[in-house]
């Protein structure tokens, strides 16, 4: 390997790190994508990662210390065999773009803050630390470790250069597996190899059991999770996602924060209420140039408005398509991954405009706004969305007319109207506008669907989920008290065919459009009938109607023969249609994707007319 | 009926006709509203037509001539027995906006321009006219007349009440009756009492055949149509519907005009080639301002745009809903109420700025821009879509690089991209911002659909179909030419069953959302595969996705059994994916309307695998 293709190589890297866009396709580059994005840290430098150990330790699987101020630890680097491949991949990937030399940085500093008790049990010449001393390495200390087996890594110098960015830190001074077990992504010998390079001693025997850091020592991510509402349906914990039970969904126009349903991929960020105003957004334009809005400021300078929004997983009812079609992979919501709450913040619009964004001509460069969190999630919606007079893009402080729940985004959180809520990015702390979408596994993979016959995914054939199809859903049936009362000479009524049941539900769609008919079958789509709309359109908000249409049904039940089980069911049906005349289709099987998304077909319960 | 009763109603009236939204709904509460939008003519002068008479004339169904200057002639006034329920109408309709007493005008004149003989065979006291001096009275004369029947009318006083406006000066110095025919809504008793109040002498007995007027002196409303393209698929006509063959849809991207689909309510407006510069657009401001361009000058003031941008016709597809789901109302299109071409013309955004209005703060009053056009026909579109910085709304010239084609508007038609073909008003002339929409029956009746039980159509229920769901058709399909040969032992082939056939179509969706998949079977819907899109995106001009996706597919024909009747029959399907996800519904039956809108349903080719 040649001296100026490790310094092309170098260049390339170096590049990539000290410019995000360029950074995350290269982390995209080496199909390690679960957390591509990568902030530009304020604390850690950013600096290439393996091209000094690459090109400086062509061969030997051990290798000297490359900081000659650092004592004498051995680094084991079998990343090197990844390495090669990687670098050529880089090539690869990756055109020159510039010939000026850069001068990559190779004094690279790992030592420890402290001298450690040398326990060398397995004449490693490691030093061994006691958890207690591990602890002091932690988020805020200057020297940063993480433990992962039983072994302490300095990840001081790899900071900067993580594709996740900062938030690594949240593992320092303990154990990094229960992270890796949530960013499973991790779990690779790539990773493992990037992570050996750090390696400066071993966790001391003492908090060894079985070879392991002590329980007890090892922090569970989400333990400042707050508590939530007992109502909710929980299908995980950790992370929490958890959706609003079916019963309660259409019972109110906007959905009560407390069962407003949850959607976390991580831990809930930990944002102090006395601090929540210096919470800090940056504001990244294609030019470079950044501008940083706290909070506090955002609400002083910029006009509040109000909107009323239906938030939406792409994967609610993602039950009904494994029900109906086949497996699907995620979340087994049921009709409860979507409410509706009144919003209010800022205009996103407002802000990109004071941070320098010509609103009029944003320019080629800006494509997309990438929001990330607190947490590390990131997502992006095209510029023409957040710039849209009318598409009331808010940076939204309250929910419901109190402050953001914690589960909900605290202090701030995006909301995009119209679009699948996984772009309302929560805990939001950084904004770049850029020439293409976020590189987050939630924007270029988790969100799209497949045709219903394609195994094999090619992500960038079909584009992210923004704006939403429409759906509707029934959320409570029950039969009307009986008023009427059988003719004597009939024989007592055994099933409940010919009684009146109520129906009710919730029909929403995507891009301010409106819904403006609900069609209800109670014998499974032969016969259909118009469900009453509820109005609640005083309590609407916003340039278009980004709310759902809650609605009404009372009919009388059908005539219903045995099945071979002695059953007489029925299935009730509902299908909306929004003022574009979008319909619902009819079957899961049409739009049947793995990951289960957008299962908008027409929403069926089945309804036994016996032992009503 | 108390005189300050009839003053009141007076001035509601006086009011209406002087204001075309009031007079619109005016005539909308008189439940006669074919041709409902009330131009304000230049030349006309706008008079209450019914209130003179029937506050006047409260009882005999015989008045004298209220006009002392003219000749003692008789008109029958029957329109009071319907003028005294009208009235009460009116009253329940209109409240009072304003108590200040507005004179009416009662010297209203319609003595005919020349003397006439009376040839008095019937004792009527009316003077007879040859077809020679009645056709002296055409649309440019002081004084048009139209016959109906063997009668005369003397229509100068009606023009300027006239709810369908001038147009009625088409059948000036002829019969009416062709335009009736047109106009159906016309053939009631209400309208020929209305006629009748203007009557001045019938057509002389040596231009009578059978009591009525020679046929050859009646002339064609469409003899001035232009010629059509033999290969367009003619559905009707007079006035032309005809649709773009099937098998030359997806043949290129824009569609030639010769073969551009034509749809036309009535006939082909005249506009001299070398006047057409001269035509005017008036624009009327919901304050009542009214601006009025020539087409040379919206050429030589404003910016000149490009858009590509497909047409269709609400009813496109219409034929399967027939097919698949029951009898449906309207042109039987089959897939060809579709092309796709280059637009240029000024934005109406643009105009409508110069003409005085706020696009940033239309106002309350502004919700809907309404179009008219030479023929008559009306309609209009939401505020939102007509100043949408990125809805690329245009007042057109120009249709692929040539001056529109008389069928397609000439000199200056509205393209409203993304949005049904039917608010694209063609021959426009005038422009009205109103605070709701055009009262035409193409607005607010026309064009919606009704759920799939619905038969009583509650008009006011729901929108007008504006912007498109979206549909897909195959256009095409072929057996690709066979190179395998069977092997010796095996039987010579029967069926196409393990052929290659080759399919071909088109995909939309409109509100500028791009398809980005489309499936296909081919067996009826159990198996998909993804057709291969063509990238046609270097033709494509405008702010969103306005253009229609071709696509071809290659697939092995699968074994198919043969039928009870020997047939081995199978069905390729399409179905589409736009950008939002919208798909569309599987079946006819679930979206059946009895006027066929919006026939979306996947689309159905069968096709027999022998004899091919």
């Amino acid at each position: 390997m040649s001296t100026p293709f490790c310094r092309h190589v170098g260049q390339e890297l170096f590049k990539a790190v000290s410019r995000p866009q360029r950074a995350s396709r290269l982390w995209q580059a080496l199909e390690t994508p679960q957390i591509s994005q990568i902030s530009r840290p304020q604390k850690y430098s950013s600096r290439p990662f393996t091209f000094r150990t690459a090109c400086r330790q062509p061969v030997s699987p051990i290798a000297p210390k490359p900081d000659p101020a650092s004592k004498a630890r051995v680094r084991s680097l079998p990343v090197l065999a990844a390495s090669t491949g990687l670098l050529t991949l880089l090539f690869t990937v990756f055109q020159p773009v510039s010939h000026e030399p850069i001068e990559i940085p190779t004094n690279v500093s790992s030592s420890p803050s402290a001298e450690a008790p040398i326990d060398d049990g397995d004449g490693d010449g490691l030093p061994r630390y006691r958890l207690s001393e591990i602890k002091e390495h932690g988020a805020k200390s200057d020297r940063p470790w993480v433990i992962y087996g039983d072994k302490v890594y300095d990840i001081t110098d790899w900071v900067g250069a993580h594709p996740g960015g900062e938030v690594i830190l949240r593992a320092a001074g303990g154990s990094i597996e229960p992270y890796w077990d949530i960013f499973a992504i991790h779990k690779s010998q790539y990773v493992r190899d990037i992570l050996e390079q750090y390696v400066v001693g071993k966790v001391h025997s003492d908090d060894l059991e079985n070879g392991r850091p002590l329980q007890n020592a090892i922090e569970d991510p989400f333990v400042s999770d707050p508590k939530r509402d007992t109502r909710l349906r929980q299908i995980t914990q950790k992370p929490c996602n958890a959706e609003t039970p079916a019963d309660e969904l259409a019972e109110s126009f906007l959905t009560p924060n407390e069962t407003f349903y949850v959607r976390n991929h991580m831990w809930v960020p930990v944002v102090d209420e006395t601090e929540a105003d210096n919470h800090g957004i940056t504001i990244e334009l294609p030019d470079g140039e950044v501008k940083t809005y706290s909070v506090g400021e955002l609400k002083a300078r910029f006009k509040q408005h109000s909107v009323t929004a239906v938030l939406q997983c792409s994967g609610n009812r993602r039950n009904d398509m494994t029900r109906y079609a086949k497996k699907t992979n995620g979340l087994q919501w049921t009709v409860g991954a979507i409410s509706c709450a009144k919003w209010e913040g800022v205009r996103l619009r407002d802000v990109l405009a004071d941070a320098g964004l010509s609103l009029a001509d944003p320019g080629e460069d800006a494509r997309h706004v990438q929001f990330s969190g607190l947490e590390a999630y990131g997502a992006s919606i095209p510029i023409e969305s957040a710039i849209d007079p009318r598409g009331d893009v808010l940076l939204a402080f309250k929910m419901n007319d109190k402050p953001l729940p914690r589960d909900h985004g605290f202090p701030v959180r995006v909301v995009v109207p119209g679009h699948v809520a996984a772009r309302a990015v929560k805990w939001v702390n950084k904004i770049v506008i850029s020439d293409e979408e976020s590189t987050t596994t939630w924007q270029r993979k988790d969100y799209k669907c497949f045709g219903p016959n394609e195994t094999k995914q090619d992500w960038d054939k079909y584009k992210s989920i923004q704006v939403m199809p429409i759906t509707s859903a029934i959320t409570r049936t029950r039969l009307r008290p009986e008023t009427r009362t059988a003719p004597p000479q009939q024989e007592p009524r055994t099933t409940a065919s010919g009684r009146m049941v109520q129906i009710e539900g919730y029909a929403y769609s995507g891009g301010g459009r409106e819904i403006q008919r609900v069609d209800i079958s109670l014998d499974g789509g032969a016969n259909w009938d118009q469900a009453k709309l509820l109005d609640d359109t005083e309590q609407e908000k916003g340039a278009r109607t980004w709310c759902w249409k809650r609605w009404t049904y009372e009919g009388v039940l059908p005539e219903v023969k045995d099945d071979a089980n002695g059953e007489a069911k029925t299935t009730f049906v509902v299908k909306a249609t929004d003022d574009a005349y979008n319909t619902q289709p009819e079957s899961h099987k049409s739009i049947y994707n793995l990951r289960g998304n957008l299962a908008t077909a027409w929403h069926r319960v089945d309804f036994n007319c016996k032992n009503c």
